[in-house]
């Protein structure tokens, strides 16, 4: 057909697998392996049906409210979306509209290049050195904005939060975002640093340490100036997103601090654990403070440990790209959940 | 500061005021007076909390295959989005990637050369006829793309649907858009067009006749070709917008077949009895298919009209633009708050 002509024609994106099949074990796409928090089950049977009728607040107050007193930061310093993907989006029609090219990882978060494509962003890659960590200097130059995912995505890695402050002041004259998906499991946040630099945007999310990746909550951080452009550009082309019931499952969640703490303190218990373990069976993988590991086996291809363990029901990750086409990308799930991976791998690579 | 160099800057949209006193009669948003289905009620109560912690279903298979119930097609016809506005924007950038501009009225939906301007689109904008209808023949010619809403908003006025076949004959070489946000008050449906003309996508959403402005639900209807474009673009960037929430209370109210005829109809009737009674008071207007009234007074001036029945906490629409600056867009609210409205306006008219 000639309308084809003008198609926009893409790559479309692969998610991680969602078997339908209950008995997976489902250790592929990050998700909390916990509920969320009891009161976000209060707040869905509490909610109003009958405001549905009229569009929802813009501001999502009732969230950045909540969201203000549990990070200490004024409501016009807070800006929420449908997701940290949509945020993220966002601060790059935002952010990035220089000529100069935005400077991310080679091996990170795998939309960053897709959006720069679709907002005609030009971009530079930087290699990660051979132990998967960011290497500082490469962003101590001359670029149109930089975009940093700490911990880096997928490898689990964490730069010093010295080293990104270094960045954000060395690059004073644009802005640098620090996208911080995996924070809150156990890694160092810069939200702090968004008191001193005008010029830093801190990303965060409620789909993985507060167990929603259901409910489609980012948030970014900054300075008011930085945050006001952001509100401006959304408002302009797209008023209303977050409707009042995403706005107060976000709130009550936030209220239950304790839950919080409890379920991310579980994941990094269960994590530090599988680590010991998996180093046992021959794994080796940079040191993760996220709610995964990626890692990659002595011997056996990530290929074929990916196969058999998914004819176990067990799904973990697989990236077929370059350099890291050898490893696997493996959510914490609950520790039974983590027993069960372990028992058949010791069989498996062992046997 | 220097980095503010390289920020998008735009103009922010300025929405229908949301005023937070419940005293007000609102009149200025197309919303609908009625609540939702009382099916959308129970589905909330009824939703599962727990599944939250998982990322939704990206294809929204619950919500896909009740709309493909009640509009008789396959479902890989059917493409939602949050709000007809997402929906749109995601059409705009997947459809219009031409270099010869994409046609569309001069008096029309607001946000269609903001999604131009954002993509980089070029576009075209043809005059309304005196009578603020979309002149046929205009559209007849050399383009990148046509997108028309039908009934045209803020007008309320709709093209016949023979008109816009012939619009999407014509054109069968680009994409043409209909974009029917205020279709079920009246008008004819191109949906059923879609079945002939593969060039052709139909845009709808919950936020008026189905009362349900607040939980953002927009609907692309199309041939399986061209919908599938449309879901290749979103989820390359993309891939998880609509909660599980959105998704129940979406389905339940298309269940609820009884109760969406009960309270279109109802609107309808107000519409058709308001008209009457404007049209005593001095009121013109096109004869609206829509949830609203686009009305001009004989004699004094739309902006005055407005203050004076602000002031009474009853809030209409005024645009400050071209042609329509002397005009309300007066959305219909229950009998009896048409009735405060119309007693206002006798004695300040007649006064």
């Amino acid at each position: 057909m000639k309308w084809e002509d003008n198609i926009r024609k893409v790559v479309p994106y692969v998610p991680g697998e969602q078997p339908k099949n209950n008995d997976v074990i489902k250790l592929n796409t990050n998700e909390s392996p916990y509920a969320p928090s009891p009161l976000v089950k209060e707040a869905i049977k509490n909610a109003d049906a009958d405001i549905l009728r009229k569009y929802p607040d813009t501001n999502a107050t009732l969230l950045v409210s909540e969201l203000s007193k549990t990070y200490g930061l004024d409501e016009d310093r807070i800006f929420v979306g449908i997701g940290s993907d949509d945020v993220l989006a966002l601060c790059f029609l935002t952010y990035f509209n220089s000529d100069k090219p935005v400077l991310f990882p080679d091996i990170t978060y795998s939309f960053y290049d897709v959006w720069a494509d679709l907002y005609k962003i030009p971009y530079k890659t930087m290699a990660l050195d051979d132990d998967f960590n960011i290497v500082k200097s490469d962003y101590l130059c001359d670029n149109g904005g930089v975009i940093i995912a700490n911990p880096n995505a997928p490898t689990g890695a964490q730069m010093p939060l010295d080293d990104i402050e270094e960045i954000v002041a060395f690059n004073k004259d644009r802005v640098v975002i620090v996208d911080e998906a995996y924070v809150d499991f156990g890694a160092e946040s810069a939200v702090g640093l968004t008191d001193r630099y005008d010029n830093l945007v801190v990303v965060q999310t409620f789909s993985k340490s507060r167990a929603l990746a259901g409910i489609r909550i980012g948030v970014a951080f900054g300075q008011k100036k930085i945050i006001d452009y952001l509100k401006d550009v959304k408002f302009s082309f797209n008023s209303y997103t977050l409707n009042p019931l995403t706005i107060a499952v976000g709130a009550a969640a936030l209220k239950d601090d304790a839950y919080f703490k409890k379920i991310t303190k579980k994941t990094v218990a269960t994590r530090e654990r599988v680590k010991k373990e998996l180093k046992d069976l021959g794994f080796t993988f940079a040191d993760s403070k996220t709610n995964f590991i990626f890692a990659k086996h002595e011997s056996k291809a990530a290929s074929d440990i990916f196969e058999a363990l998914k004819a176990q029901n067990i799904y973990v990750r697989y990236f077929k790209k370059p350099r890291i086409d050898n490893y696997l990308r493996i959510s914490m799930g609950t520790d039974e959940q983590m027993d069960k991976m372990l028992t058949f791998l010791k069989g498996y690579l062992n046997g």
